[in-house]
């Protein structure tokens, strides 16, 4: 298959003119409230249901036949797994089918008979040639094409694509990203067991596509009907010109075991990847939800705001941090957090030390990085004393990254103390930002508590948020080490 | 000195039947608060100041000559370094001082000039067998005592106690402790530069108080004047009879060099704790201040609910898992992450799979740990499947942990689905627990959008709640460590 064909029925996946629902039952109804919710063409979404004439106040036809349409963009197939063969038949001999979507569980990672109903569904998905994700996945989300399978997708696109090999994860990704970190998604598929289409078919796909500068892949294994698939992904992924942030389920034994009985994929062992990590530019994410919304929002961040510029995208050189803080402990413990992974917090002494004493001579407190001032957040010397700290030049080389943990302690007040405070922080970030720094401020978590207000402001105003110094360190790290992979290059 | 002087002292300090503050001034305003919001005698509150009569709506004393008291408990010295050593002078001649906080910062962590303050002040303190705390640090919080530096720190006690060479991870501990996890203390200090009384002095008096069950230590290093501390922590440590929760912020060198401009301390290398953490009972924090509250919350609940039951406190003694939820790939994430934690997620097949398929036989999900299971969570078969597992004899042995993913969408209703679900949890907890094994609840986090009332439910409900898998599973690991640290012992 060429990538021109791979690209006309993946744009028939993700953007279908129309779609048709094979079997419509009432438990779909979160399908339709997704369709509802992103406004798909209601006079192009066919049910087909034997038993019912009306479902979701939309008429329902008795056979693919009925529907008056030559072609079908996408086919949504729901039936029990005995089913499904007779079923693809059927429906592949009624309609010329471009891309279907199985949504059937129970199949390779369930046993034996499994496994066979998959080798035949894709021998005749071969033989007509169709497309198809799945089975055992959710299936689509693609703001621009009106699709969801769920209501709580966003509307507004964004420039995210994801291929997840977990369906939960793929739709807590979605909507934990939007509700926390307001990320926006250009298209996202819950791909299953992989019976057909492969996850290196999507990347080769997000590759080219104009909608797509950042792709989130979770992988589990491949399925024993795609040999090649290993080396086909291991290529992708060597091409990928735009960062791919890679969380792979199969990387301890243990959970290797856990892939058989989830996707019924073969996974890979550690040491493979390893070395695919080292000869590819993506970026390894811990199997951990967390770290991949962190990373997740750092990236996209760091990426619309170099694109609302009309910069091209220049990834973190070095990795000097300078924390800025009122807290001698905070600072000790901030300082064996980022040492401890891998990050410099160049020490400021002798010279470098002076310049800044000048400007703030003072016993209590330190500035010899991390900045611990107490007292003065909201005056004049906070901002020149920290322009200054970001303008140096340390004996490591120059201020790749700038945290700052903010102690306001009240929620958002107009006046006074706190306005003074926070215009600091305004232009703090205006400054790091212009000199092409990464600025991230720490806000410590008060879970439904305290702060809500404030948080909220911060984002409002474009603010770049962490819960604590780990998880921004984290995230950074992985932002440097994809300039590193990529920019070396040049 | 004698264990019975230091605790008389120590006495003296927690629970003063008197307090004088020199000097007094508006700037003092937390601690004043904090006396009040303590319900501290405001007749035995002395307020010394020469330029004031009355402060806060107290008198104020012109000299400490003139306070109707022979002897005073505790003083709050607040003076600028270069009086310091005059104003002890003259305050130690005016009357016998049992104990003294010495507020004033800028001394041995600043510059030599400070180091010099610190000796003298040490030779006076001696030489009228006064004890002290700091100088450079906040104080005491002691419910029991009426006392606290700041308005914000819970007035119900209980039984935790810290030693902290950081003054603001020491307020933000017992801040957000009792915010996020109702926390509650029994005493706390914030120690300094520990120019005359040591850490190990305070895990002494804690090691025999009777209101104390949990101790944590935020360590940055040992004050050169008192060269044999370390050696006076180590045994301290060794003999310490119950858990020590230790946060060493000169861990790496980096952070060494941030130590000596906080305390001005000596911290000691790696290998030396290494060797440490060996020997004696402890349990490392990293330093990170979430693990600090995370590990706290577990001992913490885990402690008070042996307690309440008065059992003999038997911590796990081994370290396998049993993961319930409802979706494959937080399952295979959160196998990834407890392995690589170092923690056992025993895998059911052959006859344990076959008698949990007995109780559910499905095809979709999975029975083989983690538990996946779509769709029945509001069930009978819930429960019972879940008990089975709980119950089961792994080929690892026993479960020890069980970590339950809850996926209720929507807020707390009062029937139907959730109800059911509700009691479902509700009989896993009282059955895990009734089998002294450890139960968690993993409930992502929303921040300040989701699920408030369901988590305030569930925490009324005494679960305790980990906002993922990775901070769940270290925190049981630090608690599995005390355990085989002190229970192999027998």
């Amino acid at each position: 298959m060429t990538l021109e064909e791979l690209t006309d029925s993946l744009d028939a996946l993700f953007y279908p003119r129309n779609v048709a629902i094979f079997e419509a039952s009432e438990k779909l109804w979160y399908f339709m409230m997704g369709f509802t919710q992103q406004s798909f063409d209601q006079n192009k979404l066919y049910l087909i249901s034997q038993s019912k004439d009306e479902l979701f106040g939309l008429k329902c036809y008795k056979s693919l036949e009925d529907v008056p349409e030559d072609t079908i963009d996408l086919l949504i197939l729901s039936v029990g797994r005995h089913r499904i063969v007779d079923s693809l038949k059927q429906l592949l001999y009624q309609k010329v089918i471009k891309t279907i979507h199985i949504f059937t569980a129970g199949m390779g990672e369930s046993d034996k008979d499994g496994v066979e109903i998959e080798k035949e569904v894709f021998k005749i998905l071969n033989e007509n040639n169709t497309r198809a994700i799945g089975p055992n996945c959710m299936g689509i989300y693609s703001p621009k094409g009106h699709l969801a399978y769920e209501p709580l997708f966003p509307v507004k696109p964004g420039n995210i694509s994801l291929v997840f090999q977990s369906g939960d994860l793929h739709s807590q990704t979605i909507r934990l990203g939007s509700l926390r970190h307001d990320l926006r998604f250009s298209k996202g598929v819950s791909v299953g067991n992989c019976v057909d289409l492969q996850i290196s078919d999507f990347l080769e796909y997000y590759n080219q596509d104009d909608d797509t500068d950042l792709v989130l892949v979770y992988f589990e294994g491949i399925n024993a009907l795609h040999p090649n698939e290993g080396k086909k992904l291991l290529n992708t992924l060597r091409g990928m010109k735009k960062p791919v942030l890679f969380m792979n389920g199969g990387k301890t034994q243990r959970a290797q075991t856990a892939v058989k009985t989830h996707t019924g994929s073969i996974s890979t062992n550690q040491k493979i990847w390893k070395a695919i990590y080292e000869q590819t530019p993506i970026v390894e994410v811990p199997t951990s939800f967390d770290d991949m919304l962190d990373y997740t929002y750092l990236f996209y961040n760091f990426i619309n705001r170099n694109k609302s510029i009309k910069k091209e995208i220049m990834y973190p050189e070095g990795k000097n941090v300078l924390v800025i803080l009122w807290s001698g402990g905070f600072g000790i413990a901030a300082t064996n957090t980022l040492t401890e992974l891998g990050l410099n917090v160049p020490y400021f002494e002798g010279e470098r030390l002076e310049k800044l004493r000048k400007i703030y001579p003072v016993k209590i407190g330190s500035l010899s990085n991390p900045l611990d001032l107490p007292w003065i957040s909201s005056s004049e010397t906070y901002f020149e004393i920290a322009k200054a700290a970001i303008e140096e030049n340390t004996i490591e080389g120059k201020i790749d990254l700038v945290l700052l943990l903010t102690d306001a302690w009240e929620d958002v007040e107009e006046e006074g103390f706190f306005k003074s405070y926070y215009n600091n922080l305004l232009k703090i970030k205006e400054l790091t930002e212009s000199l092409n720094k990464v600025f991230i401020l720490i806000l410590p978590e008060y879970p439904a508590v305290r702060r809500k207000k404030y948080y909220k402001k911060l984002i409002k105003d474009g603010f770049i948020v962490y819960p604590n110094f780990r998880r921004a360190a984290k995230s950074f790290r992985a932002l440097y080490e994809y300039g590193r992979k990529t920019q070396n290059k040049i």
